[in-house]
């Protein structure tokens, strides 16, 4: 099919290894992508030239919006808060305040220049790590309040907030991709990786995502900075 | 009172003449306000200024962040298209992609740092000009999805966005404002001002502002580039 008669959608991508599957799965599903990337100051700036890679191996125009989110502060991944090694209650100091519901509106607003009513997010109820903006009521009411937003709800389109993560499990994500070709060596899930797009291996994203790939029994690709 | 003993607000102001009243209202309301603009690359700089100005008239520490809103396009205010002079059939041209959502989506994230529950937003469903993020309707789903989306949500504290001008004319608001001792000179509503804030007189926005001075019985201190 020519791209030009596929409906559009805008996919999320943040150059990790949840987002990379997800634009695999949208373009599998028939999708022509327009990957958007948001840089909000986070301090692994790699997962940035990680979305860049993931973009053009996955053959999908990427758009990259400046937001600098430090203007706000209070998260451990834009302000000079240390990230945690191990995993304490509630809500993670790795949280970004409203940082989804900011993208989604980002990404809202591109879909309606472009005429599209699909959007794409990685967002994962299970290994959500106590992030309230992960949580499938939030999705629910986000896709209520976009389709009084926009025009789409004017003019009688529906537009949908697809989050074809939310329940499965990191090695059953894994899985899905590794099906769909997703090169996960390409992909930074680190809190603090290093320019290098090199991984910390102790923070709570490195130890779920290798214990995802444990799980679903596949080789990790991780480039690990003591490696 | 004390400023420490107040509640917290984050308060959207643009520079125009409605959020700068919702600001007067917010203060008189006993809040402890947080202004919040945004540089989304408008063609009227100009509200930024007058967004300092105001904000400063009203004793209001102001944040401004940069959104480059160009980045996706599909606005007269924001694009290359021409600002209508009269008005047309539908949604405007004028209407910028989810402006409002990711407005109070910035908003809500601030409040979060702050520990705000309450956010205040200058929509009008009476002179709304067909802008469907405007909307009642849609105030309500934010605010729903709001409480999903963040800690307030989780810990049980319950945010709220106040709309205190959504059922008020023009000329309401322009009363209400003028009693608070609002300086509407200090404010810039035309979607073509110059650098100096002079309007155009001739656009969608300023024909609602003189008509709203009109029907108040006001004198209008706007100031017109051909004055």
């Amino acid at each position: 099919m020519n791209k030009s008669e596929q409906k559009a959608a805008v996919v999320l991508l943040s150059g990790g290894l949840d987002s990379a599957t997800v634009l695999a799965m949208a373009t599998n599903q028939g999708f022509h992508c327009h990957a958007l990337s948001v840089n909000y100051g986070q301090r692994h700036r790699s997962e940035l030239i990680a979305a860049e890679n993931v973009a053009k191996s996955q053959s999908a125009a990427l758009k990259t919006i400046d937001l600098d989110l430090r203007t706000f502060g209070g998260s451990a991944l834009t302000d000079d808060i240390d990230v945690p090694e191990e995993e304490g209650e509630g809500i993670p100091v790795t949280y970004v305040p409203a940082r989804n519901t900011i993208m989604l509106s980002l990404a809202l607003a591109w879909a309606e220049v472009l005429g599209a009513n699909d959007i794409f997010i990685g967002v994962n109820a299970v290994d959500y790590s106590g992030y309230p903006d992960c949580r499938p009521e939030f999705i629910d009411a986000y896709e209520e309040m976009a389709n009084l937003a926009t025009k789409a709800g004017v003019v009688g389109n529906r537009l949908a907030i697809h989050t074809p993560l939310i329940d499965l499990t990191k090695a059953e994500i894994i899985q899905e991709g590794t099906v769909l070709g997703v090169d996960y060596s390409m992909t930074v899930s680190c809190y603090q990786a290093d320019e290098a797009g090199r991984a910390c291996g102790v923070c709570d994203s490195c130890r779920i995502r290798a214990a995802g790939f444990e799980s679903a029994g596949l080789e990790d690709p991780t480039r690990y900075k003591s490696a």
